[in-house]
């Protein structure tokens, strides 16, 4: 049992333009997009049109590429002055994914090794930039196989938002054991939350598993403690958009909540993302950056109005759960437990 | 500092006719109905355009009070015949709030002393709907006198669901102390859940508080655990639809989680409710029936699919919170702490 893979954000073969699956357009149309402007990646990044903390590093190493390519007819050094200027921008699009930033700056890195000109610069940053989208499906699958292990067969996996093939180049990271279950013919299904304010586990997460064939049930993101006092679950699987030294963890705000109730009920939780999610350079989960994003998400739902005008609301997009509730954190290298501690990359 | 109260529902003097506020229509709009059939009560009850646990209780006496209209002319045994037939319809029209079958039970008994004839069937049936709700604005007043000594100054709420003003006669269960302490010129602001499916605390609490001058943040249910790990709150106020004879207390979907995050905060979590509500006849939480209602409430908001076409859901109106959760229950008499064994009424 096999389905296509989904692509969310492929960088074309001349490094001219990248292509996404505008996300924000799901599930009711599936439409691809053609970027030609680091702006509009920027931007594409910005609105969550792809999103995802692995697909917004690829993303984010695309941009560069693109950029690049406007700056072939001079000489290295000008190259990178520019593009490190425009690596800036590109990189805080979105300030909480620890994965952006990582890949402009291995782009950056790359580039800073050429020394001919800006046609090689070019060349190497868009080398880099596909070699992070093939590394990135490699991840996937290494996640899905160790993670695969944990479950038992039949299984119940509950999940949060969306860390699944339209978050990476492959299969996902939270959904990549899922997808691996299925696709090894174990009886798989999951419990999506919906993940408000922008419902990317009823839009995406539903969309993505329904289309592969693989059972799942959306619940409001209210009902995960409930749905685990009245029904078994085998296992909660997240993604992370920037995991601390010491295994403290941002991802899409809920997942804390979710986590307390997965504790409450001995459900083991784990966080599955790719190694280069781990930010050494951050001890703890409270010196984690916390995006917040604009009211209109959380006063609006489909262009209605649900909360009245004038009235305040608090709009975090990520939470921090912290490691004590963590179960495991599986990456491509392997099943990690308690206790955490990274070093220096 | 004051506000006019609201009156969600009301039985007319002469007793043909209720009007209600149709909270379907909220915020967007303020819309007042006029019902003259017990049909279109048991309607209003099942769309939710009358909720709430206290009001959906003088809601369906006042359909009793309309119905016994009907057998004015006819003895008292026909008339109580007839009119123990529609109590039933009316009773199940939402399974598990204990108010609504309770006030229908009262008037039925209240109706069962009277043996002349139909017509004073029919006037008994009216005036003890009118207690009903009389009782019910006293009763608002005295959990928010109970509940407002346990409350700081200033202090931080945070609530789910709606068990304001448009939940009872009066200014509510869980909000009664909110508005006392408002009236009192003490600091008090609120943290509301916006509670989906259905957004009772964006679209109805949000939007009483704001009339009365109550500032409120409205925060998705996924945040509620992240708002207290980085905000001080000083008490969690929720209201009740049925509550065991143990504790165990069942409340809008997603009380149970709000309850696990408050216990791991150390956030004192409070149930407000009419003592009315607890259910001697309910052993404890596992008895309780809980309604499940159409999966359309989660697939759509404001009418547009959210959730791709034939993906399941679950859809659970209430949850059962544990009484081991619980700080303590309060009532129109008093503050009840653990254990919260009750005896029979």
């Amino acid at each position: 049992v096999t389905h296509a893979a989904l692509v969310p954000v492929m960088l074309a073969a001349d490094a001219r333009s990248v292509r996404i699956i505008d996300q924000r357009r799901l599930p009711a149309e599936f439409v691809e997009r053609e970027l030609h402007m680091v702006d509009d990646v920027i931007d594409a990044i910005q609105t969550l049109a792809v999103r995802g903390a692995p697909a917004i590093g690829i993303a984010g190493a695309a941009a560069m590429a693109i950029a690049a390519q406007d700056y072939t007819m001079v000489d290295a050094r000008t190259a990178l002055v520019n593009l490190r200027l425009i690596g800036t921008r590109v990189a805080a699009a979105r300030p909480t994914a620890v994965n952006l930033r990582w890949a402009v700056d291995r782009v950056l890195m790359t580039a800073a090794r050429v020394t001919s000109d800006g046609a090689a610069v070019a060349a190497a940053i868009a080398a880099d930039a596909q070699a992070i989208r093939d590394e990135d499906l490699a991840m996937s699958a290494a996640i899905g196989t160790h993670a695969l292990a944990l479950l038992p067969d039949p299984a119940v996996v509950m999940t949060h938002c969306n860390a699944g093939g339209l978050a990476t180049a492959g299969l996902g990271t939270a959904l990549a054991p899922v997808y691996a279950a299925h696709a090894a013919g174990r009886g798989i299904s999951v419990v999506a939350d919906e993940t408000r304010p922008l419902l990317q586990g009823a839009r995406l997460t539903a969309w993505e598993l329904h289309r592969a064939g693989v059972p799942v049930t959306v619940i409001t993101d209210a009902m995960g403690a409930a749905y685990m006092a009245t029904h078994a679950v085998d296992a909660v699987f997240v993604g992370a958009d920037r995991i601390a030294a010491n295994g403290d963890t941002a991802n899409k705000i809920g997942t804390y909540a979710l986590a307390l109730a997965a504790r409450a009920h001995g459900v083991p939780f784990y966080v599955l993302a790719p190694w280069s999610t781990i930010d050494a350079d951050t001890p703890s989960g409270e010196h984690i950056v916390i995006e917040h994003r604009g009211a209109d998400e959380v006063t609006h739902v489909a262009g209605t109005r649900t909360v009245p005008d004038g009235v305040a609301v608090w709009n975090p997009a990520f939470d921090v759960t912290p490691a004590a509730l963590i179960t495991a954190i599986i990456t491509d290298r392997g099943v990690h437990r308690s206790p955490f501690a990274v070093g220096p990359a």
